[in-house]
């Protein structure tokens, strides 16, 4: 395999600080063991500025992380939605299998707020790449030159030869849903990935976040029996009670969130726990992992205030 | 990209048997027009030997295609439990998201039919390699050095060094739950991958199968909220009345079920449609697919007999 070579420099960058680095590690971490000896400095908190809170009227929450550096002016335009309550009242409309979970306003009809825009420019195809640290993936990828991980490890594909850098379609990530016309998407109809990685789709539709919380409220779905998985009868439709962004949210219904950071000694470690599981059920190892086999743990952060002083 | 040849190749042996090949067509099929122009002798039918019915008391159906040629002695062990009906009144009891639905005995006591055996050679590193008509995929696989379809489209991978070829996880691939030995797993614990593939399972664990029809009534079931997804209270779990092999099927109630014959013209048309989508929407031609984001359709024939003699 041509990536163990790679993948031997991951184990040592990843040895402890302190200490020889392992030459040659006698077990390769598992993702628990990386998550729990990951210490703060390989932490990072989700903004909740960047947080899209939705809230479906069958009380379940689903929450996006925002990534507005790959999509600054399709992410600006849907924080103006979502101050706007522009969604609330509008509905989950189709849930293709192994597909995507799509929502908006099923009539296509409801105008948009002021401020906000109809027509934004295509973000699809990615940004001059940013150089941000980042942990890249060892091996072969067929759908682009090279592939990693950069933030709040955010899955990006580069091409070298044109410097650019773009997002990727793994399970979770949130995209803008668009006619033919690329510059046709405004943010107001959303998507996320619930099967196999669309890759198909990289670099044709403006990927704009992440589920950090509750993809399962819409991978469960019922599927929708239409063309393309839409509900065949409006009352399928899953009503969506509110949008809120984090810094409208109540503080006691804001959730803390942190994640590994891409570039950080833990993120290298994780990927090298994914490519080869030393878990005991694992009798063959791959020593490979694609960009989307591997996701930042997304962590809740609770503080506890203890009392210590004398009583 | 490395695999613009190969499709150029794919794209003239899946020109029409008639006529001059197209050395450069105007525009690559899409699947849509592969499945309408594919003759006949391109489609092959499942065996109802091979067709696993199962029932959820729910009322939903869910068919699997059995592989016997990839894990015979499972599969034999599989149809044993099917022809007992050892199934019946057991239930689905795991399902995690963005990975596997999961049935068997919740209490893993019921003891097995006569016949069926507790222990079963492990069959999840494949056979050597049976050299069957095939359709590549060009381009590079990071799991393994060749990877392509054979025979109803199972999706496999091989190993030239080796000689040994072996089934993928690819949404929808039915396998065998084991414990940590590689031969505890006789197939009375099944699971079906419901999530972006996990490829790091091939070769870990014997793949026995493919749903062909219902795979939506389990990828859209609530999650498990236990660890790995198992459902936490006995009255989560989801209950089956029955499993039976198509030829104990009514007759009214067995699919004829038929799909794309790996090898054919056809099949390879669909691999290039894939990999290079011609609908307009697809701005961004990605010039590859991966293994698992190519799906042989699964079509139900019909047959109709009109009087046309005189009445």
């Amino acid at each position: 395999m041509i990536c163990r070579a790679a993948l031997a420099f991951l184990l040592i960058a990843a040895a402890p600080p302190t200490g020889e680095p392992l030459l040659v590690p006698a077990k390769v971490p598992t993702v628990a063991e990386v998550i729990a000896a990951a210490p703060p400095r390989d932490w990072i908190a989700f903004e909740q500025d960047d947080l899209f809170y939705m809230m479906l009227a069958n009380g379940h929450r689903v929450v996006i992380a925002l990534i507005p550096s790959f999509a600054p002016a399709t992410v600006a335009n849907i924080k103006r939605l979502a101050a706007a309550h522009w969604w609330d009242g509008t509905s989950v409309n189709r849930v293709q299998d192994d597909y995507v979970a799509q929502w908006g306003d099923a009539t296509e009809k409801k105008p948009l707020p002021p401020g906000a825009s109809k027509t934004v420019p295509y973000e699809g195809d990615g940004i001059p790449d940013p150089a941000l640290p980042r942990t890249p993936v060892p091996g072969p990828d067929g759908y682009a030159a090279d592939t990693g991980y950069v933030a709040a490890g955010w899955p990006v594909a580069r091409d070298p030869a044109s410097g650019r850098a773009w997002l990727v379609h793994c399970y979770g990530m949130v995209g803008v849903g668009r006619d033919e016309a690329l510059d046709s998407g405004d943010g107001a109809e959303l998507y996320a990935v619930i099967g196999a990685s669309p890759r198909n789709l990289d670099r044709n539709v403006t990927l704009v976040g992440r589920v950090v919380d509750g993809i399962e409220r819409l991978s469960s779905l019922p599927r929708g029996t239409g063309a393309l998985g839409f509900y065949e009868k409006p009352e399928q439709r899953v009503p969506i009670r509110t949008v809120r962004l984090g810094t409208e949210v109540p503080r006691a219904e804001q959730l803390d969130l942190l994640t590994l950071r891409a570039g950080s000694q833990s993120f290298a470690a994780l990927v090298a726990a994914r490519a080869n599981r030393s878990e005991a059920f694992f009798a063959h190892k791959a020593d490979y992992v694609d960009l989307c086999n591997v996701r930042s743990p997304v962590m809740q952060k609770i503080v506890q205030r203890v009392h210590i002083d004398a009583k």
